[in-house]
C-alpha cells in the first residue's frame, strides 16, 4: 500500500511545489513576452504634427531616443584638456586670430557643443548676430522646416536672423532628420537636395546607409551665402568635394567671404566640411555611416535603439570602434591619437607660415608695393588659407582621411611659404632687406588687441 | 535456393568488385601517405657546410625555396612603366640630380632588382666601385659572413672592395639569413647585433615573428661607414628609429656623406631606412612581418612553404595582402596606389623646394655671402634634405607608413621653404633683388651636365 500511494501529506506537497513551478514558469513567460514587446517595432502612442519642432512631445513615442538625445546638453568631443567648458580654439591657437582677423570667428571660436545648444549658442555667442541673415539659422532649429514650407526657402534666406527669432525655439532635433509618420530619415533642408542636383544626382534614390551620413551632411558640409538669390545657403559641390574642386568653384564664382584686414586677402572661409573629408576617408569607403560612429546602437533590457547621444566615438570606443576593430580601449584610442597628431602637425605648420605671410604682405604694403605687385602673394594666400581651414575647421582633427588631410596641409604649407618668398623679394625690391617686425601674438588677448588696432588704422610697423 | 545463394557467375563479379575496390584504396592511401610525406618537415638530404655561400648546393635539401629564390632574377618592384627594365629614378624624376649632385647617386639610380642580382649590378652600375671599402660588399653576397669570420669584422670593414672581388661570387641568399644545420632565421651580420645593443637589446631574445623582420633589417635600413675603426658599418639607432632620433644621433656625432657641391652643404645621405619606417606603421603594430607580405607563403601539391620570390605583394595581392584583407585585386591595388600618390605629391613639392634652395644658395655664393652667413641656411637645408631622403630613399613609395611620411615630407618642405626665405633675405643684404635664375634641369640629361659643369667650376651665373 505504501509503495503505491502517497500519504496525503506528501501527495499535499508535490501539489504545492507543482504550484510554485507553474508560477515561476508563468512570471519568466511574463518577462520574456515583456521583453519581447520592447524589441518590437513599436506603435506610436500618439500622432506627431508635420512640422512639430518641440522635441518633447516626439518623447512620449521614442522615450530612449530621446532621453539619449537630452544628454548632447554634455560636451560631445573629446576634451583633450579635460573639464565639462568648451575648449577656447582661439587662446589654444592664438594664430588663429591672425587668420580670422575680421571676420567672427577672431572674436569667439569654441569647441562645437552638443545639438541642444544649438539655438542657446548662438544667442550666448560673442559673435555679433545682430546684422546676419537668417539662413544662419538654417542649421540650428527643427521650426526652419515649418518656416521654409510657409515661406519659401528663399525669402526665409533672405530675411534677417532677428526677425525670425522668435519663431526659433526648439534645439536640432528630431524633426530634422525624422519622418514624424514613419520616422523613416528625411532630407529636411533644400540645400543638400540642391547640391546632390548640381551633381546630376537624385538624393531620392539614396540607401537608407547613405541617409545615415546625409541627415548629417544637410549642416556638416562647407557652404556659402549666395547673393542671389539673396544669401541663399549653398554648397560649392557641383565640381566634386575635393579641395580642388571647391578651389576650381570659388575660383569660377568668384565668391569672397572678407577680405582680410592684415593682408588685404579676399579670403574664402572654408565652414566644416565635415562630410566632404569623411568622403575621401576609409571609414565611408568601407560604406561606415557618420551613425555608425557616432550613434552607435544601444540596448536597455531587451531594446536596442540607436543612442541619439551624438558625440565623439572617443566618449564611447566600446559600442563605437570596438565594434568592428576588436582591440583594447587604450589602444584604439592610442592610434586615433597618433594619428591625430601627425595632421596637428603638419596644420601647426601651415598656421605659421599663414600667419607670418599676412605680416609679410602687410610690411609689403608698408613698403609701398601696390596692389597689383601683391596680386600674386595675395592669390596664393587665398589658396593657402582655403586649404588649411578646409583641414582645420572640419571636425576630428584629420582623422576622417588623414592622408588626405596631410596632404592638403602640405599644400598649404608650401602655398603660404611660396607667398613668403615672393613678398620677401617685393620688399627687397623696395630696398627693405631686414626681417620683417612679426608683432606678438603669442595669446589670445595680444592677437585680439592686436588685430583691433590694425583694424583702427594703428597697425604696428612691420619694416624699418 | 536461389534468394539464399548467390550464382557462381555473381559471386565471381563480386569478388572482382571488392580486389578492384581494394586495389583503389590502396592507392588513395598511397597517395594520401605521399601528400603526408611532402607535408612533412623535410629531414635534410645532404649535409650543408658552415659557410656555404653556393646556393645551389642548398637546393639539394630545399628545392623549392631555391627555385623560388631564383625567380628574383625578375623584377622585383611593381613596374609602374611596364617592362622588365628596372626603372631609371633620374630620368623620372631629373630633380634627383641635382639633390644628390657630387654623390654618386646622381650618375646613377635605377630601381633596386631582385637579390639574385646583387653582385652583378655592384659590378654593372655607373658609380666606380674601385675607391670603395669593403663595407659595401656586406650586403651583397652570403660569401660575407666566411670572410667576417675569417678577418674579423673590423678588417673586413677597413678593406677595399676591389681587394675581396675574387672572393665575393655569390649573390644575396641561403646562408644570409639561414642557419644551414637547423635552417632556423639567423642574424649574419654584425651591424644589426650592434644596432640593438646600442639600445640596451639583445637580438637572441627576439621572436621568431620579429625574426622574420630582422633577417631583412640586416640591410634594409639606414647605415653610414664611421670613421673609426675604419669604415665600419654602423647604424644610427640609439636615439631611436624616427628621423628626429637619426638627426639627434647625426648631430652629435658630425657625420657627413659629402658636401653639396651646389650650396656647399654637409649632407647625410638616407639610404634605405626600410626597417625603421616599416617600423612605424600600422603593419609592424599589428606584428605582421616583411615575410608575411613580401615572402608569403605557397603551396605546390600538399607543399606549404615559405616563397623566396622576394618582390612588391603588389605583384603577388592574393597570397599578401588578401590573406587579411579579403577585398579584390583592383580595390586593394586601388587602396595602395591612392595612398602613394598622396606621399609622392608630399615628396614632390619636398624636393622642387630643395633643388631650389641649393640654387638659392649657390646664388648667394655668388652675391658674396660668407660661409657664416650661409651657415643658417645650409643648416636647413641639411635638415630639409635629410628628411626628404628619409622618405624617397625607402622602398614602397611611403606605403609602409604613410601618415608618418607624410608627417616628414611636411617638415621636409617647412625646412626648404625657410632656408629659401632666408637664403633670398641674405642676397636681398647684397643688393640681388631679381629672382634667382634657376637653371633647366628639366631632363637627367640636362641636370647632369649642369652639375658637371658645375663641379668643373663653370656653374652658370644665377644672379644679375
Amino acid at each position: 500500500m505504501s509503495d503505491s500511494a502517497p500519504s496525503p501529506a506528501r501527495a499535499w506537497l508535490g501539489f504545492a511545489v507543482a504550484i510554485v513551478a507553474v508560477f515561476a514558469l508563468g512570471l519568466l513567460t511574463a518577462s520574456v513576452m515583456e521583453r519581447r514587446v520592447e524589441a518590437q517595432i513599436r506603435t506610436p502612442l500618439v500622432q506627431i504634427n508635420a512640422y512639430e519642432s518641440d522635441n518633447g512631445k516626439w518623447a512620449v513615442n521614442w522615450p530612449r531616443e530621446h532621453a539619449s538625445w537630452k544628454k548632447t546638453l554634455e560636451s560631445t568631443s573629446e576634451t583633450k584638456h579635460g573639464g565639462a567648458k568648451p575648449r577656447d580654439l582661439l587662446a589654444e591657437t592664438p594664430a588663429n586670430v591672425i587668420l580670422f582677423a575680421g571676420y567672427a570667428f577672431s572674436v569667439d571660436y569654441n569647441q562645437a557643443r552638443g545639438h541642444m545648444h544649438a539655438v542657446e549658442d548662438v544667442e550666448k555667442t560673442g559673435r555679433d548676430i545682430s546684422t546676419k541673415p537668417a539662413t544662419c539659422w538654417t542649421c540650428k532649429s527643427p521650426d526652419v522646416p515649418r518656416l521654409m514650407a510657409e515661406m519659401g526657402p528663399a525669402a526665409f534666406y533672405a530675411s534677417k536672423a532677428k526677425d525670425l527669432h522668435t519663431e526659433i525655439q526648439h534645439p536640432i532635433g528630431c524633426l530634422d532628420c525624422h519622418d514624424p509618420d514613419t520616422m523613416a530619415l528625411r532630407i529636411s533642408r533644400p540645400a543638400l537636395v540642391e547640391a546632390w542636383a548640381s551633381q546630376g544626382k537624385d538624393i531620392r534614390q539614396a540607401s537608407h546607409q547613405e541617409m545615415r551620413s546625409l541627415v548629417c551632411a544637410q549642416c556638416h558640409v562647407e557652404y556659402y551665402f549666395k547673393k542671389e538669390p539673396k544669401n541663399y545657403l549653398t554648397f560649392p559641390w557641383s565640381e566634386g568635394m575635393k579641395i580642388e574642386d571647391m578651389e576650381k568653384y570659388y575660383d569660377a564664382n568668384g565668391h569672397v567671404d572678407w577680405v582680410h584686414p592684415i593682408s588685404k586677402t579676399p579670403i574664402v572661409k572654408m565652414q566644416h566640411p565635415d562630410y566632404e573629408v569623411y568622403s575621401q576617408g576609409i571609414h565611408a569607403y568601407r560604406n561606415v555611416s557618420c551613425a555608425d560612429c557616432h550613434m552607435p546602437y544601444k540596448t536597455e533590457g531587451g531594446a536596442k535603439f540607436t543612442d541619439h547621444h551624438i558625440q565623439s566615438p572617443l566618449n564611447n570606443i566600446q559600442n563605437s570602434c570596438a565594434v568592428c576593430h576588436r582591440w583594447g580601449e587604450a589602444e584604439i584610442r592610442g592610434r586615433v591619437t597618433a594619428i591625430q597628431d601627425k595632421v596637428a602637425e603638419g596644420r601647426h605648420r601651415a598656421e605659421l607660415a599663414l600667419a607670418q605671410v599676412h605680416f609679410d604682405a602687410l610690411a609689403c604694403i608698408q613698403a609701398g608695393a601696390t596692389d597689383e605687385e601683391l596680386k600674386p602673394v595675395r592669390d596664393l594666400i587665398r589658396r593657402s588659407q582655403m586649404r588649411w581651414d578646409y583641414v582645420a575647421a572640419n571636425n576630428g582633427m584629420g582623422f576622417h582621411a588623414p592622408q588626405e588631410c596631410q596632404r592638403i596641409l602640405a599644400a598649404a604649407l608650401d602655398q603660404a611659404q611660396q607667398a613668403r618668398v615672393l613678398a620677401l623679394r617685393l620688399l627687397a625690391t623696395r630696398g627693405v632687406t631686414a626681417p620683417v617686425a612679426y608683432p606678438d601674438y603669442s595669446s589670445k588677448e595680444k592677437a585680439q588687441a592686436l588685430i583691433q588696432d590694425i583694424a583702427a588704422g594703428k597697425a604696428p610697423r612691420l619694416i624699418p
